[in-house]
């Protein structure tokens, strides 16, 4: 990194530090502290040439993606997006506002926003399925980047993706965790002890990069150029301060979620005296990468379902079909495809299935992922078990996003085994999701025909 | 161990494998190899005065406990117990039966079956509540085991705990995971790689002990005496078989939940040549183990809720009042006590105050476990958040406890924070818990009243 680039940088930092002062006070509401402490780590991303990203095309496929898993970080976001050019100031001021697309936790109403967020630890999940779209079926790999706040952490469905990524071989996935040692009303568990994160990252496989200094824009771009060529997923440790920049808040209790009152602000703003109007640049991604699947015809196919068939005995092979002609259609099962009879899928197209072991909250997170770049998961386990990614199929809803979940055993059908195996709270859950579509089949001709309806839902 | 011991126990071995063989031939169903490959690791538990039990009362408040986190390894629960002469032949044999407290996964229906289980990664959590229970309030700790599969070791709630337990400095939890190999449709994540295993739990500050063979009755015999003398929690991490002491099953794929036929289940017998009858004896517990909770005079108390309180405000001063003649009562809370005011809990009974950070599940089962040792848990975060526990709030009905959840933010009231942080979805979750009683008030003098309602519930 040049002397000349740190200053560029430093400049931006200010003026993204100046723009999340603004936002949150004209909205007098926004997590102010959780956004400054990291500026550096993602201003050195998106503007130091490591992110790759069409600005005048966010859909555009071969794009990298960027997650806030840590989405009350909202505030930092929208002042790349603003210091990358893409809105106005004015624009960036109707943050919290009713019809503003810039809400308090990030939506796909904000069209740069890779992933809805605001439930904490969905980010690396959904970051994972990203990643492995593109491993799997473009011409050309992108790169995905997480922020994590060090507090969410402690959310178990994260180390179900930093257990999974690994052994996916996923190579084009960055997890960057924001240690900022405070979460909403104290101390961390492990407050700065960086060093006990990236045993635990290493445990389970990753490669680690520790910043003793998450400030410092050399040390940060230097951990990113690692981070690309790694062979692994990587997770960048930082050592940040909450609320850096800000003198009287930085290191404190006491100012999670909230904002500068107005002579504050303007305390704060003479603090970190920003240029009127700095705007940087972001990198282009390689042109004409390609959605590549391939098709396979299925090993068997059957029309009308032998008399007597349970209903679940319907799915693989139904889905097998209906792969062969729509190159969009994943499947995800955790570790029950044989109950579910997911398997025939994993036989015909390995390639499209994902067995994501007994980790519902993670399978559902990565369908997200995996729903945002434009496929279409089907998802199956015990409808009882379905409830145990309840938050996850939630927060899929409000990423807009169609997926299909396959609960099998709904009711008690399974009988002998007992009320924790019977899916019957399900059906309740999926009927509280806005707009979901219910099919609930009592044989396998109704299964099949429902299997074929939601495809088209 | 002495010669004869070892003699005694390997002969209550194949007792167990016989009645483990009988039981799930006579149902026709149930998890013969997965309850198999555990044999040694319980028998020796139970029968080499590990184990505390008073066998006349399992209610005993000074027992030790054991919880099947594994559920499905339920005949082996059931063959234990029987070894130790507190149920007969005949009632193991009606092992899944629809009037039988022998469920297919247990449940609080068999007495000695310490907590339900079947929904997998929970029995780690519920044991950590039963743990810190004995260690804050008895005024002599038991010892908690739990019996893990080293498939649901990917479940997140298990990290969730793992990661408790150590900053809890919780002291009299052992972890036991039949590292078998095999999940139900193949192999798991890790095989039998039991040094990475150990890395995990050990960076999360655990300490750990692997066992190359899970079926030598002196090293588990070690194992359980070093585990009891330990200063933090352990896990055994063990190499065993899965369907040990059948050699037609060890080892093999196709034999999750699958019984033996008539014919197989004779040579079966052959081969594991059990005597008669064995009984063995379970070790007594300290006599006159006494529930001590320390109880104070509030910080402060109001009768009356100040015009426009907003109802969440009502909960920590309320709970203060209740704690006071209530010594059952103990609350926890997911980081977020500055939200839910939970915080003057904290202050004013620290010792009844459990901060769980940002893990619902964890926090969930945990409150279980204290529940099943008749305390009173009062449950807080957003009501959006308790979604992420919904897989675990349905186990708590099923091990018919009483729980407050205490979920803030219904409705749409938190307004700008957006849809992610909103109760829309927690009202028809709790509806499908059957016999909860759901309380929603709409202002602070409803909230205080419903706090005090609960309490009677």
């Amino acid at each position: 990194m040049s002397a000349q680039d740190t200053t560029r940088i430093n400049l931006l930092c200010r003026v993204i530090r100046r723009d999340i002062v603004k936002a949150t006070t004209v909205a007098k509401s926004g997590h102010l502290s959780s956004s400054l402490s990291a500026v550096e780590l993602m201003a050195t991303l998106f503007f130091d040439a490591h992110l790759r990203y069409d600005t005048k095309d966010p859909l555009y496929i071969g794009n990298d993606r960027v997650i806030f898993s840590k989405g009350h970080a909202s505030p930092l976001l929208y002042a790349l997006w603003r210091a990358a050019g893409v809105i106005s100031e004015k624009e960036l001021l109707t943050f919290r506002s009713i019809e503003s697309p810039l809400e308090g936790h990030p939506t796909s109403r904000f069209p740069f926003a890779d992933a809805s967020t605001g439930s904490l630890g969905q980010g690396l999940s959904i970051g994972m399925g990203m990643a492995m779209y593109s491993q799997r079926y473009l011409s050309e790999s992108f790169h995905t980047y997480v922020l994590l706040g060090d507090s969410e952490l402690s959310e178990g469905s994260n180390w179900e993706a930093i257990q999974s990524a690994p052994y996916n071989e996923v190579k084009n996935l960055t997890a960057i965790v924001d240690v900022n040692r405070l979460g909403q009303r104290g101390e961390t568990m492990l407050g700065y002890d960086l060093e006990n994160y990236a045993q635990r990252f290493s445990s389970f496989g990753w490669k680690t990069i520790v910043l003793s200094d998450g400030h410092s824009l050399r040390d940060i771009s230097h951990a990113y150029t690692q981070a690309r060529l790694a062979a692994k997923p990587v997770v960048i440790l930082a050592k940040t301060v909450k609320g850096k920049g800000i003198s009287f808040i930085e290191d404190r209790d006491g100012w999670h979620g909230v904002p500068l009152k107005e002579d504050q602000a303007r305390r704060a703003l003479a603090e970190i005296d920003a240029p009127n109007e700095a705007l940087g640049t972001i990198a282009t991604p390689p042109k004409n990468v390609k959605f590549i699947v391939r098709s396979r015809k299925a090993a068997f196919r059957i029309t009308v379902p032998p008399r007597d068939a349970a209903p679940r005995s319907m799915y693989g092979m139904t889905a097998n079909q209906l792969f062969r002609t729509t190159p969009s259609l994943v499947a995800l099962d955790a570790e029950v495809s044989n109950s579910t009879y997911a398997y025939p899928i994993a036989h015909t197209y390995p390639d499209r299935f994902f067995e994501m072991f007994i980790a519902e909250q993670h399978m559902v997170s990565m369908a997200v992922g995996l729903a945002l770049r434009n496929m279409h998961p089907l998802v199956s386990t015990f409808a009882s078990f379905l409830t145990r990614a309840h938050d996850q199929i939630r927060m899929a809803r409000y990423n807009n996003v169609a997926i299909t979940f396959i609960g099998i055993h709904a009711g008690v059908s399974i009988g002998q085994d007992g009320v924790s195996q019977m899916g019957l709270e399900d059906l309740a859950m999926m009927r509280s999701i806005p707009d979901a579509v219910i099919f609930y089949p009592s044989d396998a001709v109704a299964a099949q025909k429902s299997h074929k309806a939601s495809k088209r839902v």
